[in-house]
């Protein structure tokens, strides 16, 4: 039995749909109730959000690590993440203030609709298998990155983050709002329907498609460490598509290309996301697999 | 006689296809070196470029008014206005560190190549005309906007910024940074041409297509000010295309639509600007002229 699920946006400040999609919810309440659970709209960050930037101090979404929840750590984020952490988790404890929480981001990068799943519990497969069947187009990413079981959904037991590009930072496209809006309203109906036993097994595919995260790439740099280069014109915008031996990956500055290199084809996501421009790295690699 | 011409990139830090042209250049002066006139290139926000935001303080594009060079501000952007007034300009002095500044930004709008215009002299023009023979896709942008002749272009007697997009802020696509680069040659090329007499009239061509910046709409909001819409879906990346009385303009949060209501179809720019919420615009509003 689900009991209460949070809806969280500006976790990072500067991308607007979950920024404005919670601020709709919270506007009309209606819209997102269901009978038998408790549903919770939270802005995360509400400094980033009102400076309109992607974080103040450091990345909230790589800030619920259960070491960082214990440590001392004084930044604007790291002490929100302790709140939110008091208000939603804790963290790994047996019972959570919510079950499931679903954590709104958008990019710069072409993911289209796409979830970003670390939580490995049969609730949360469950969810997406439900997902996976109402909205065909919707992928779905399986991501050990850069900071593993850090992001805001991870203080929960269940859950995962939506990502949908591609949206500038500080914008909102209608297209994709409106996309994200549907897909939330699909999950909270799952919820409804499993709470109520009136979920079919025939409402769950056996198998989905899965991408499964191999490495990060980083951009060409200079001696620096700076940026020598940029994500080639034939891979812009191909995100979830095949990278094959002899693919060009990127252009440097005085034109020359850079190549694939490796043996192994996987597919490319998050190409040219902004954020990742300072964390070091152009793209992901990842292996498509059936789950 | 063109003595001396600055090419500036990082006005605003967060754009990101001007901060790499003007590194690549630094690095080989060669690709712009012309014979009868000196190129100097320069980083005009040090700071915003180090911090990738648009600015420190305030909007270092919007701070060349001549009230603004002779005022006491201590923002960072007002001082650094000031020192770049003293190395290119004074603005409005009969003799001027530089004969002809083009300033490097990119929009989140898909705006492609374009030039933002507000210099009305002879040799801006005849610079134009020159590019639009040799880039038929090339867009100009006659502007009166929000504040008038506070330009980082303004402090010399000629010249214009070129306007890139759709890129979202904090990135670098390869296509349009090409592109840019490829302007900005024949731009240099133009003055060299002309130094040596080598430029023939059948190279400028007699009319050309100007977009004459009539007004600035702004988003829907609601009764605090807040954004209450975004650019609807029909219209987005649209830029330079006309809007006719009763096209939907906007889609509120609750999903309704905002129709263009005025009898005058004109021409949409600008739309969906990132950097354009805080000014309270969501597009500008052109007449499409022959000049």
């Amino acid at each position: 039995m689900i009991k209460r699920v949070a809806i969280t946006g500006g976790t990072h400040g500067n991308e607007l749909t979950g920024v404005y999609l919670i601020k709709k919810w919270q506007q009309n309440p209606k819209t997102i109730d269901r009978e038998s659970f408790e549903t919770l709209t939270l802005h995360t960050n509400p400094k980033a959000i009102k400076a309109c930037r992607r974080y103040i101090d450091k990345d909230l979404n790589r800030s619920f690590a259960t070491e960082d929840l214990q440590n001392e750590g004084t930044s604007y984020e790291s002490k929100r993440a302790k709140e939110l952490n008091a208000l939603l988790g804790p963290k790994g404890a047996k019972e959570t203030a919510v079950d499931f929480i679903v954590d709104l981001h958008s990019t710069t990068a072409n993911m289209g609709l796409s979830l970003v799943v670390s939580s490995e519990t049969p609730l949360t497969w469950e969810a997406i298998r439900y997902l996976c069947a109402k909205e065909p187009k919707l992928r779905i990413y399986r991501w050990r990155g850069d900071e593993e079981d850090a992001f805001v959904d991870s203080i929960a037991p269940n859950g995962f983050a939506i990502e949908v590009g591609a949206v500038p930072q500080g914008v909102l496209r209608s297209d994709l709002f409106f996309q994200t809006e549907e897909l939330v309203s699909h999950l909270l109906d799952f919820f409804e329907k499993r709470n109520r036993g009136e979920l079919f097994e025939d409402e769950l595919p056996k198998k989905i498609t899965v991408y499964d995260h191999v490495k990060l790439v980083d951009y060409p740099r200079d001696a620096r460490g700076d940026l020598d280069g940029m994500v080639h014109e034939e891979r812009q915008d191909r995100d979830f598509e095949l990278v094959s031996k002899g693919d060009p990956l990127f252009r440097r500055l005085d034109g020359s290309v850079v190549y694939y290199e490796e043996e192994e084809p996987l597919h490319a996501l998050f190409i040219n996301e902004a954020a990742y421009y300072e964390k070091g790295f152009a793209m992901t690699l990842a292996k498509k697999i059936l789950l």
